[in-house]
């Protein structure tokens, strides 16, 4: 049987460095990114791809407010599904070059895809996802008075404009990944999915919120029926006391110890926190599965055991 | 046999009337789009969508330039498959719910799909694709001394920036497309496919084109093996001395009468000109098959042989 594997990539493996706002910048990374995923491809994995649209999506809502003199500013569940376009296009791109590299000829392909969230779920009231580049303080703050942005700090990072972030429900176009998961590499899923509510009369309308991709990779891992979910992020292990000098890197983490931590506080939310989470999700789903957090570069080594956290049931 | 049919939907089916140009008025027009081609799977005929994107596109384009000192504008690849997600988007929910209602629980999901072209198509040497809004006379050529934009006359509807459109050569998402074909309701080549040319080494390459979204369809429609190439426009039937007193609609037209009109000028270029001409390469590659050229409402009595411009071999 081949372990089936839903990756989701964090924003390192979209950009990163000088200029990486650009759609140039990004596609140089995506294509190392994608020899990354290839090499998990041809060790005889089956994959799925989910990635994040944070920074992205960000930059499109902000050129589409800066030109609205222009031409109209588009709504955030199109400025999503636009997104998903742009990235899924650079992913499936060079993620079939680096396939044909390694003799693996399988198709990938990008669904857009939509997300059922729930109207009523609190993400609506407290808005924690970071979109956009960083401000300081006192710029997020001018926003914050001028157009009414949520703004929060991010892990030390800086201060980001925030949107609501709902809990992902249903993967509408999951027949279709579906019938695709056997014979090709799809890519969906991105940005968590374009988030839509589900009217009384079945019909879908798009809303304004980021849904957080690892739980879009762990819900999509669920209904492919995955044996493993995959998050890579810019570190190789889970960590507590992240940043102080007594961290500690965690190689296993079970569904006990990872509650007791996220109780602490050890995992910064919009972050860490929701990778822990959807991976606890996971393997809380399926007690004989494994979730694994590691970063892009360790990923192979990963699966072999060598490194990164793995998150198991008990 | 279910009858297969590739469907082509033009600009008209996307946007029309006033605030054309903001997502919200796109949205109520493809709800009453989806209605007529659910009316047509329900029908019993097995469907695929392809779709133009030229003013989403422009418009996208116009916007990513016009914020370009707030976030780096974005290549003109980039930006047609931003416009594949945010016209996949509104197009796949909007027939999902059109499908529901007519009792068809199908699958619908847009596929990112990119076209190769021919670096060396003479379309770069002589841009033809109308695209984004249109403007007087003057103000074209504003333009075109401010910006270096090509531009036309678009059919006595005024002035529009023209860009490269290459022929179609090799959608490189076909087996993905063709997986899903039997079960699913798939939207495909939007705005004509993402133009990327074939490097020497096997890598795709974005380029600045459009492509004519009436060839990617008649292209989409072969390697499918479809029956039928339906091309939906603004006007019932194609005619011959259009806009003058002694037109002519044609209910039927064969390869050799297409032609005659065809070096008669008869069609007007990036307008009907290119649906006959797509027409005319589906059923010269399938003799048996046929191509109809109608509008969105009469598609369904044209499908029965009651209205519309059927082309055939002979």
């Amino acid at each position: 049987m081949v372990e089936k594997i839903v990756i989701a990539l964090g924003g390192n493996a979209l950009q990163s460095g000088k200029g990486a706002a650009t759609a140039e910048a990004q596609l140089e990374v995506v294509k190392k990114t994608c020899e990354h995923i290839a090499e998990i491809s041809s060790r005889g994995y089956e994959i799925a791809v989910v990635h994040g649209n944070g920074p992205q999506v960000g930059r499109i809502v902000m050129a589409s407010e800066a030109a609205k003199d222009v031409t109209p500013a588009m709504p955030f569940d199109v400025c999503g599904a636009m997104s998903q376009g742009y990235i899924g296009y650079h992913i499936q791109q060079c993620l079939k070059y680096a396939l044909n590299k390694a003799n693996k000829n399988v198709p990938v392909v990008t669904v857009a895809t939509q997300m059922v969230v729930d109207e009523k779920d609190p993400g609506f009231a407290n808005p924690t996802k970071p979109i956009g580049p960083f401000y300081s303080e006192e710029e997020a703050k001018a926003l914050q008075a001028e157009k009414g942005y949520s703004v929060k700090e991010d892990a030390g990072r800086g201060w980001r404009r925030v949107v609501a972030s709902p809990i992902p429900k249903k993967i509408v176009e999951i027949d279709a990944i579906n019938k695709l998961w056997d014979s090709t590499v799809v890519i969906s899923c991105g940005g968590g999915g374009i988030p839509v509510i589900e009217k009384a009369n079945g019909q879908l309308e798009g809303v304004a919120a980021v849904i957080d991709k690892d739980f879009a990779a762990e819900l999509l891992a669920e209904q492919v029926d995955a044996d493993t979910l995959m998050i890579l992020t810019e570190v190789e292990k889970v960590a507590i006391n992240f940043n102080k000098p007594n961290q500690e890197d965690l190689s296993t983490l079970n569904l006990e110890q990872a509650a007791q931590y996220c109780e602490e506080g050890q995992f910064a939310p919009g972050s860490m926190l929701p990778k822990v989470q959807a991976a606890m999700k996971f393997v809380r789903a399926y007690p004989n599965k494994k979730a694994i957090i590691t970063s892009l570069d360790k990923a192979v080594d990963a699966l072999e055991g060598k490194t990164g956290t793995v998150i198991t049931f008990s």
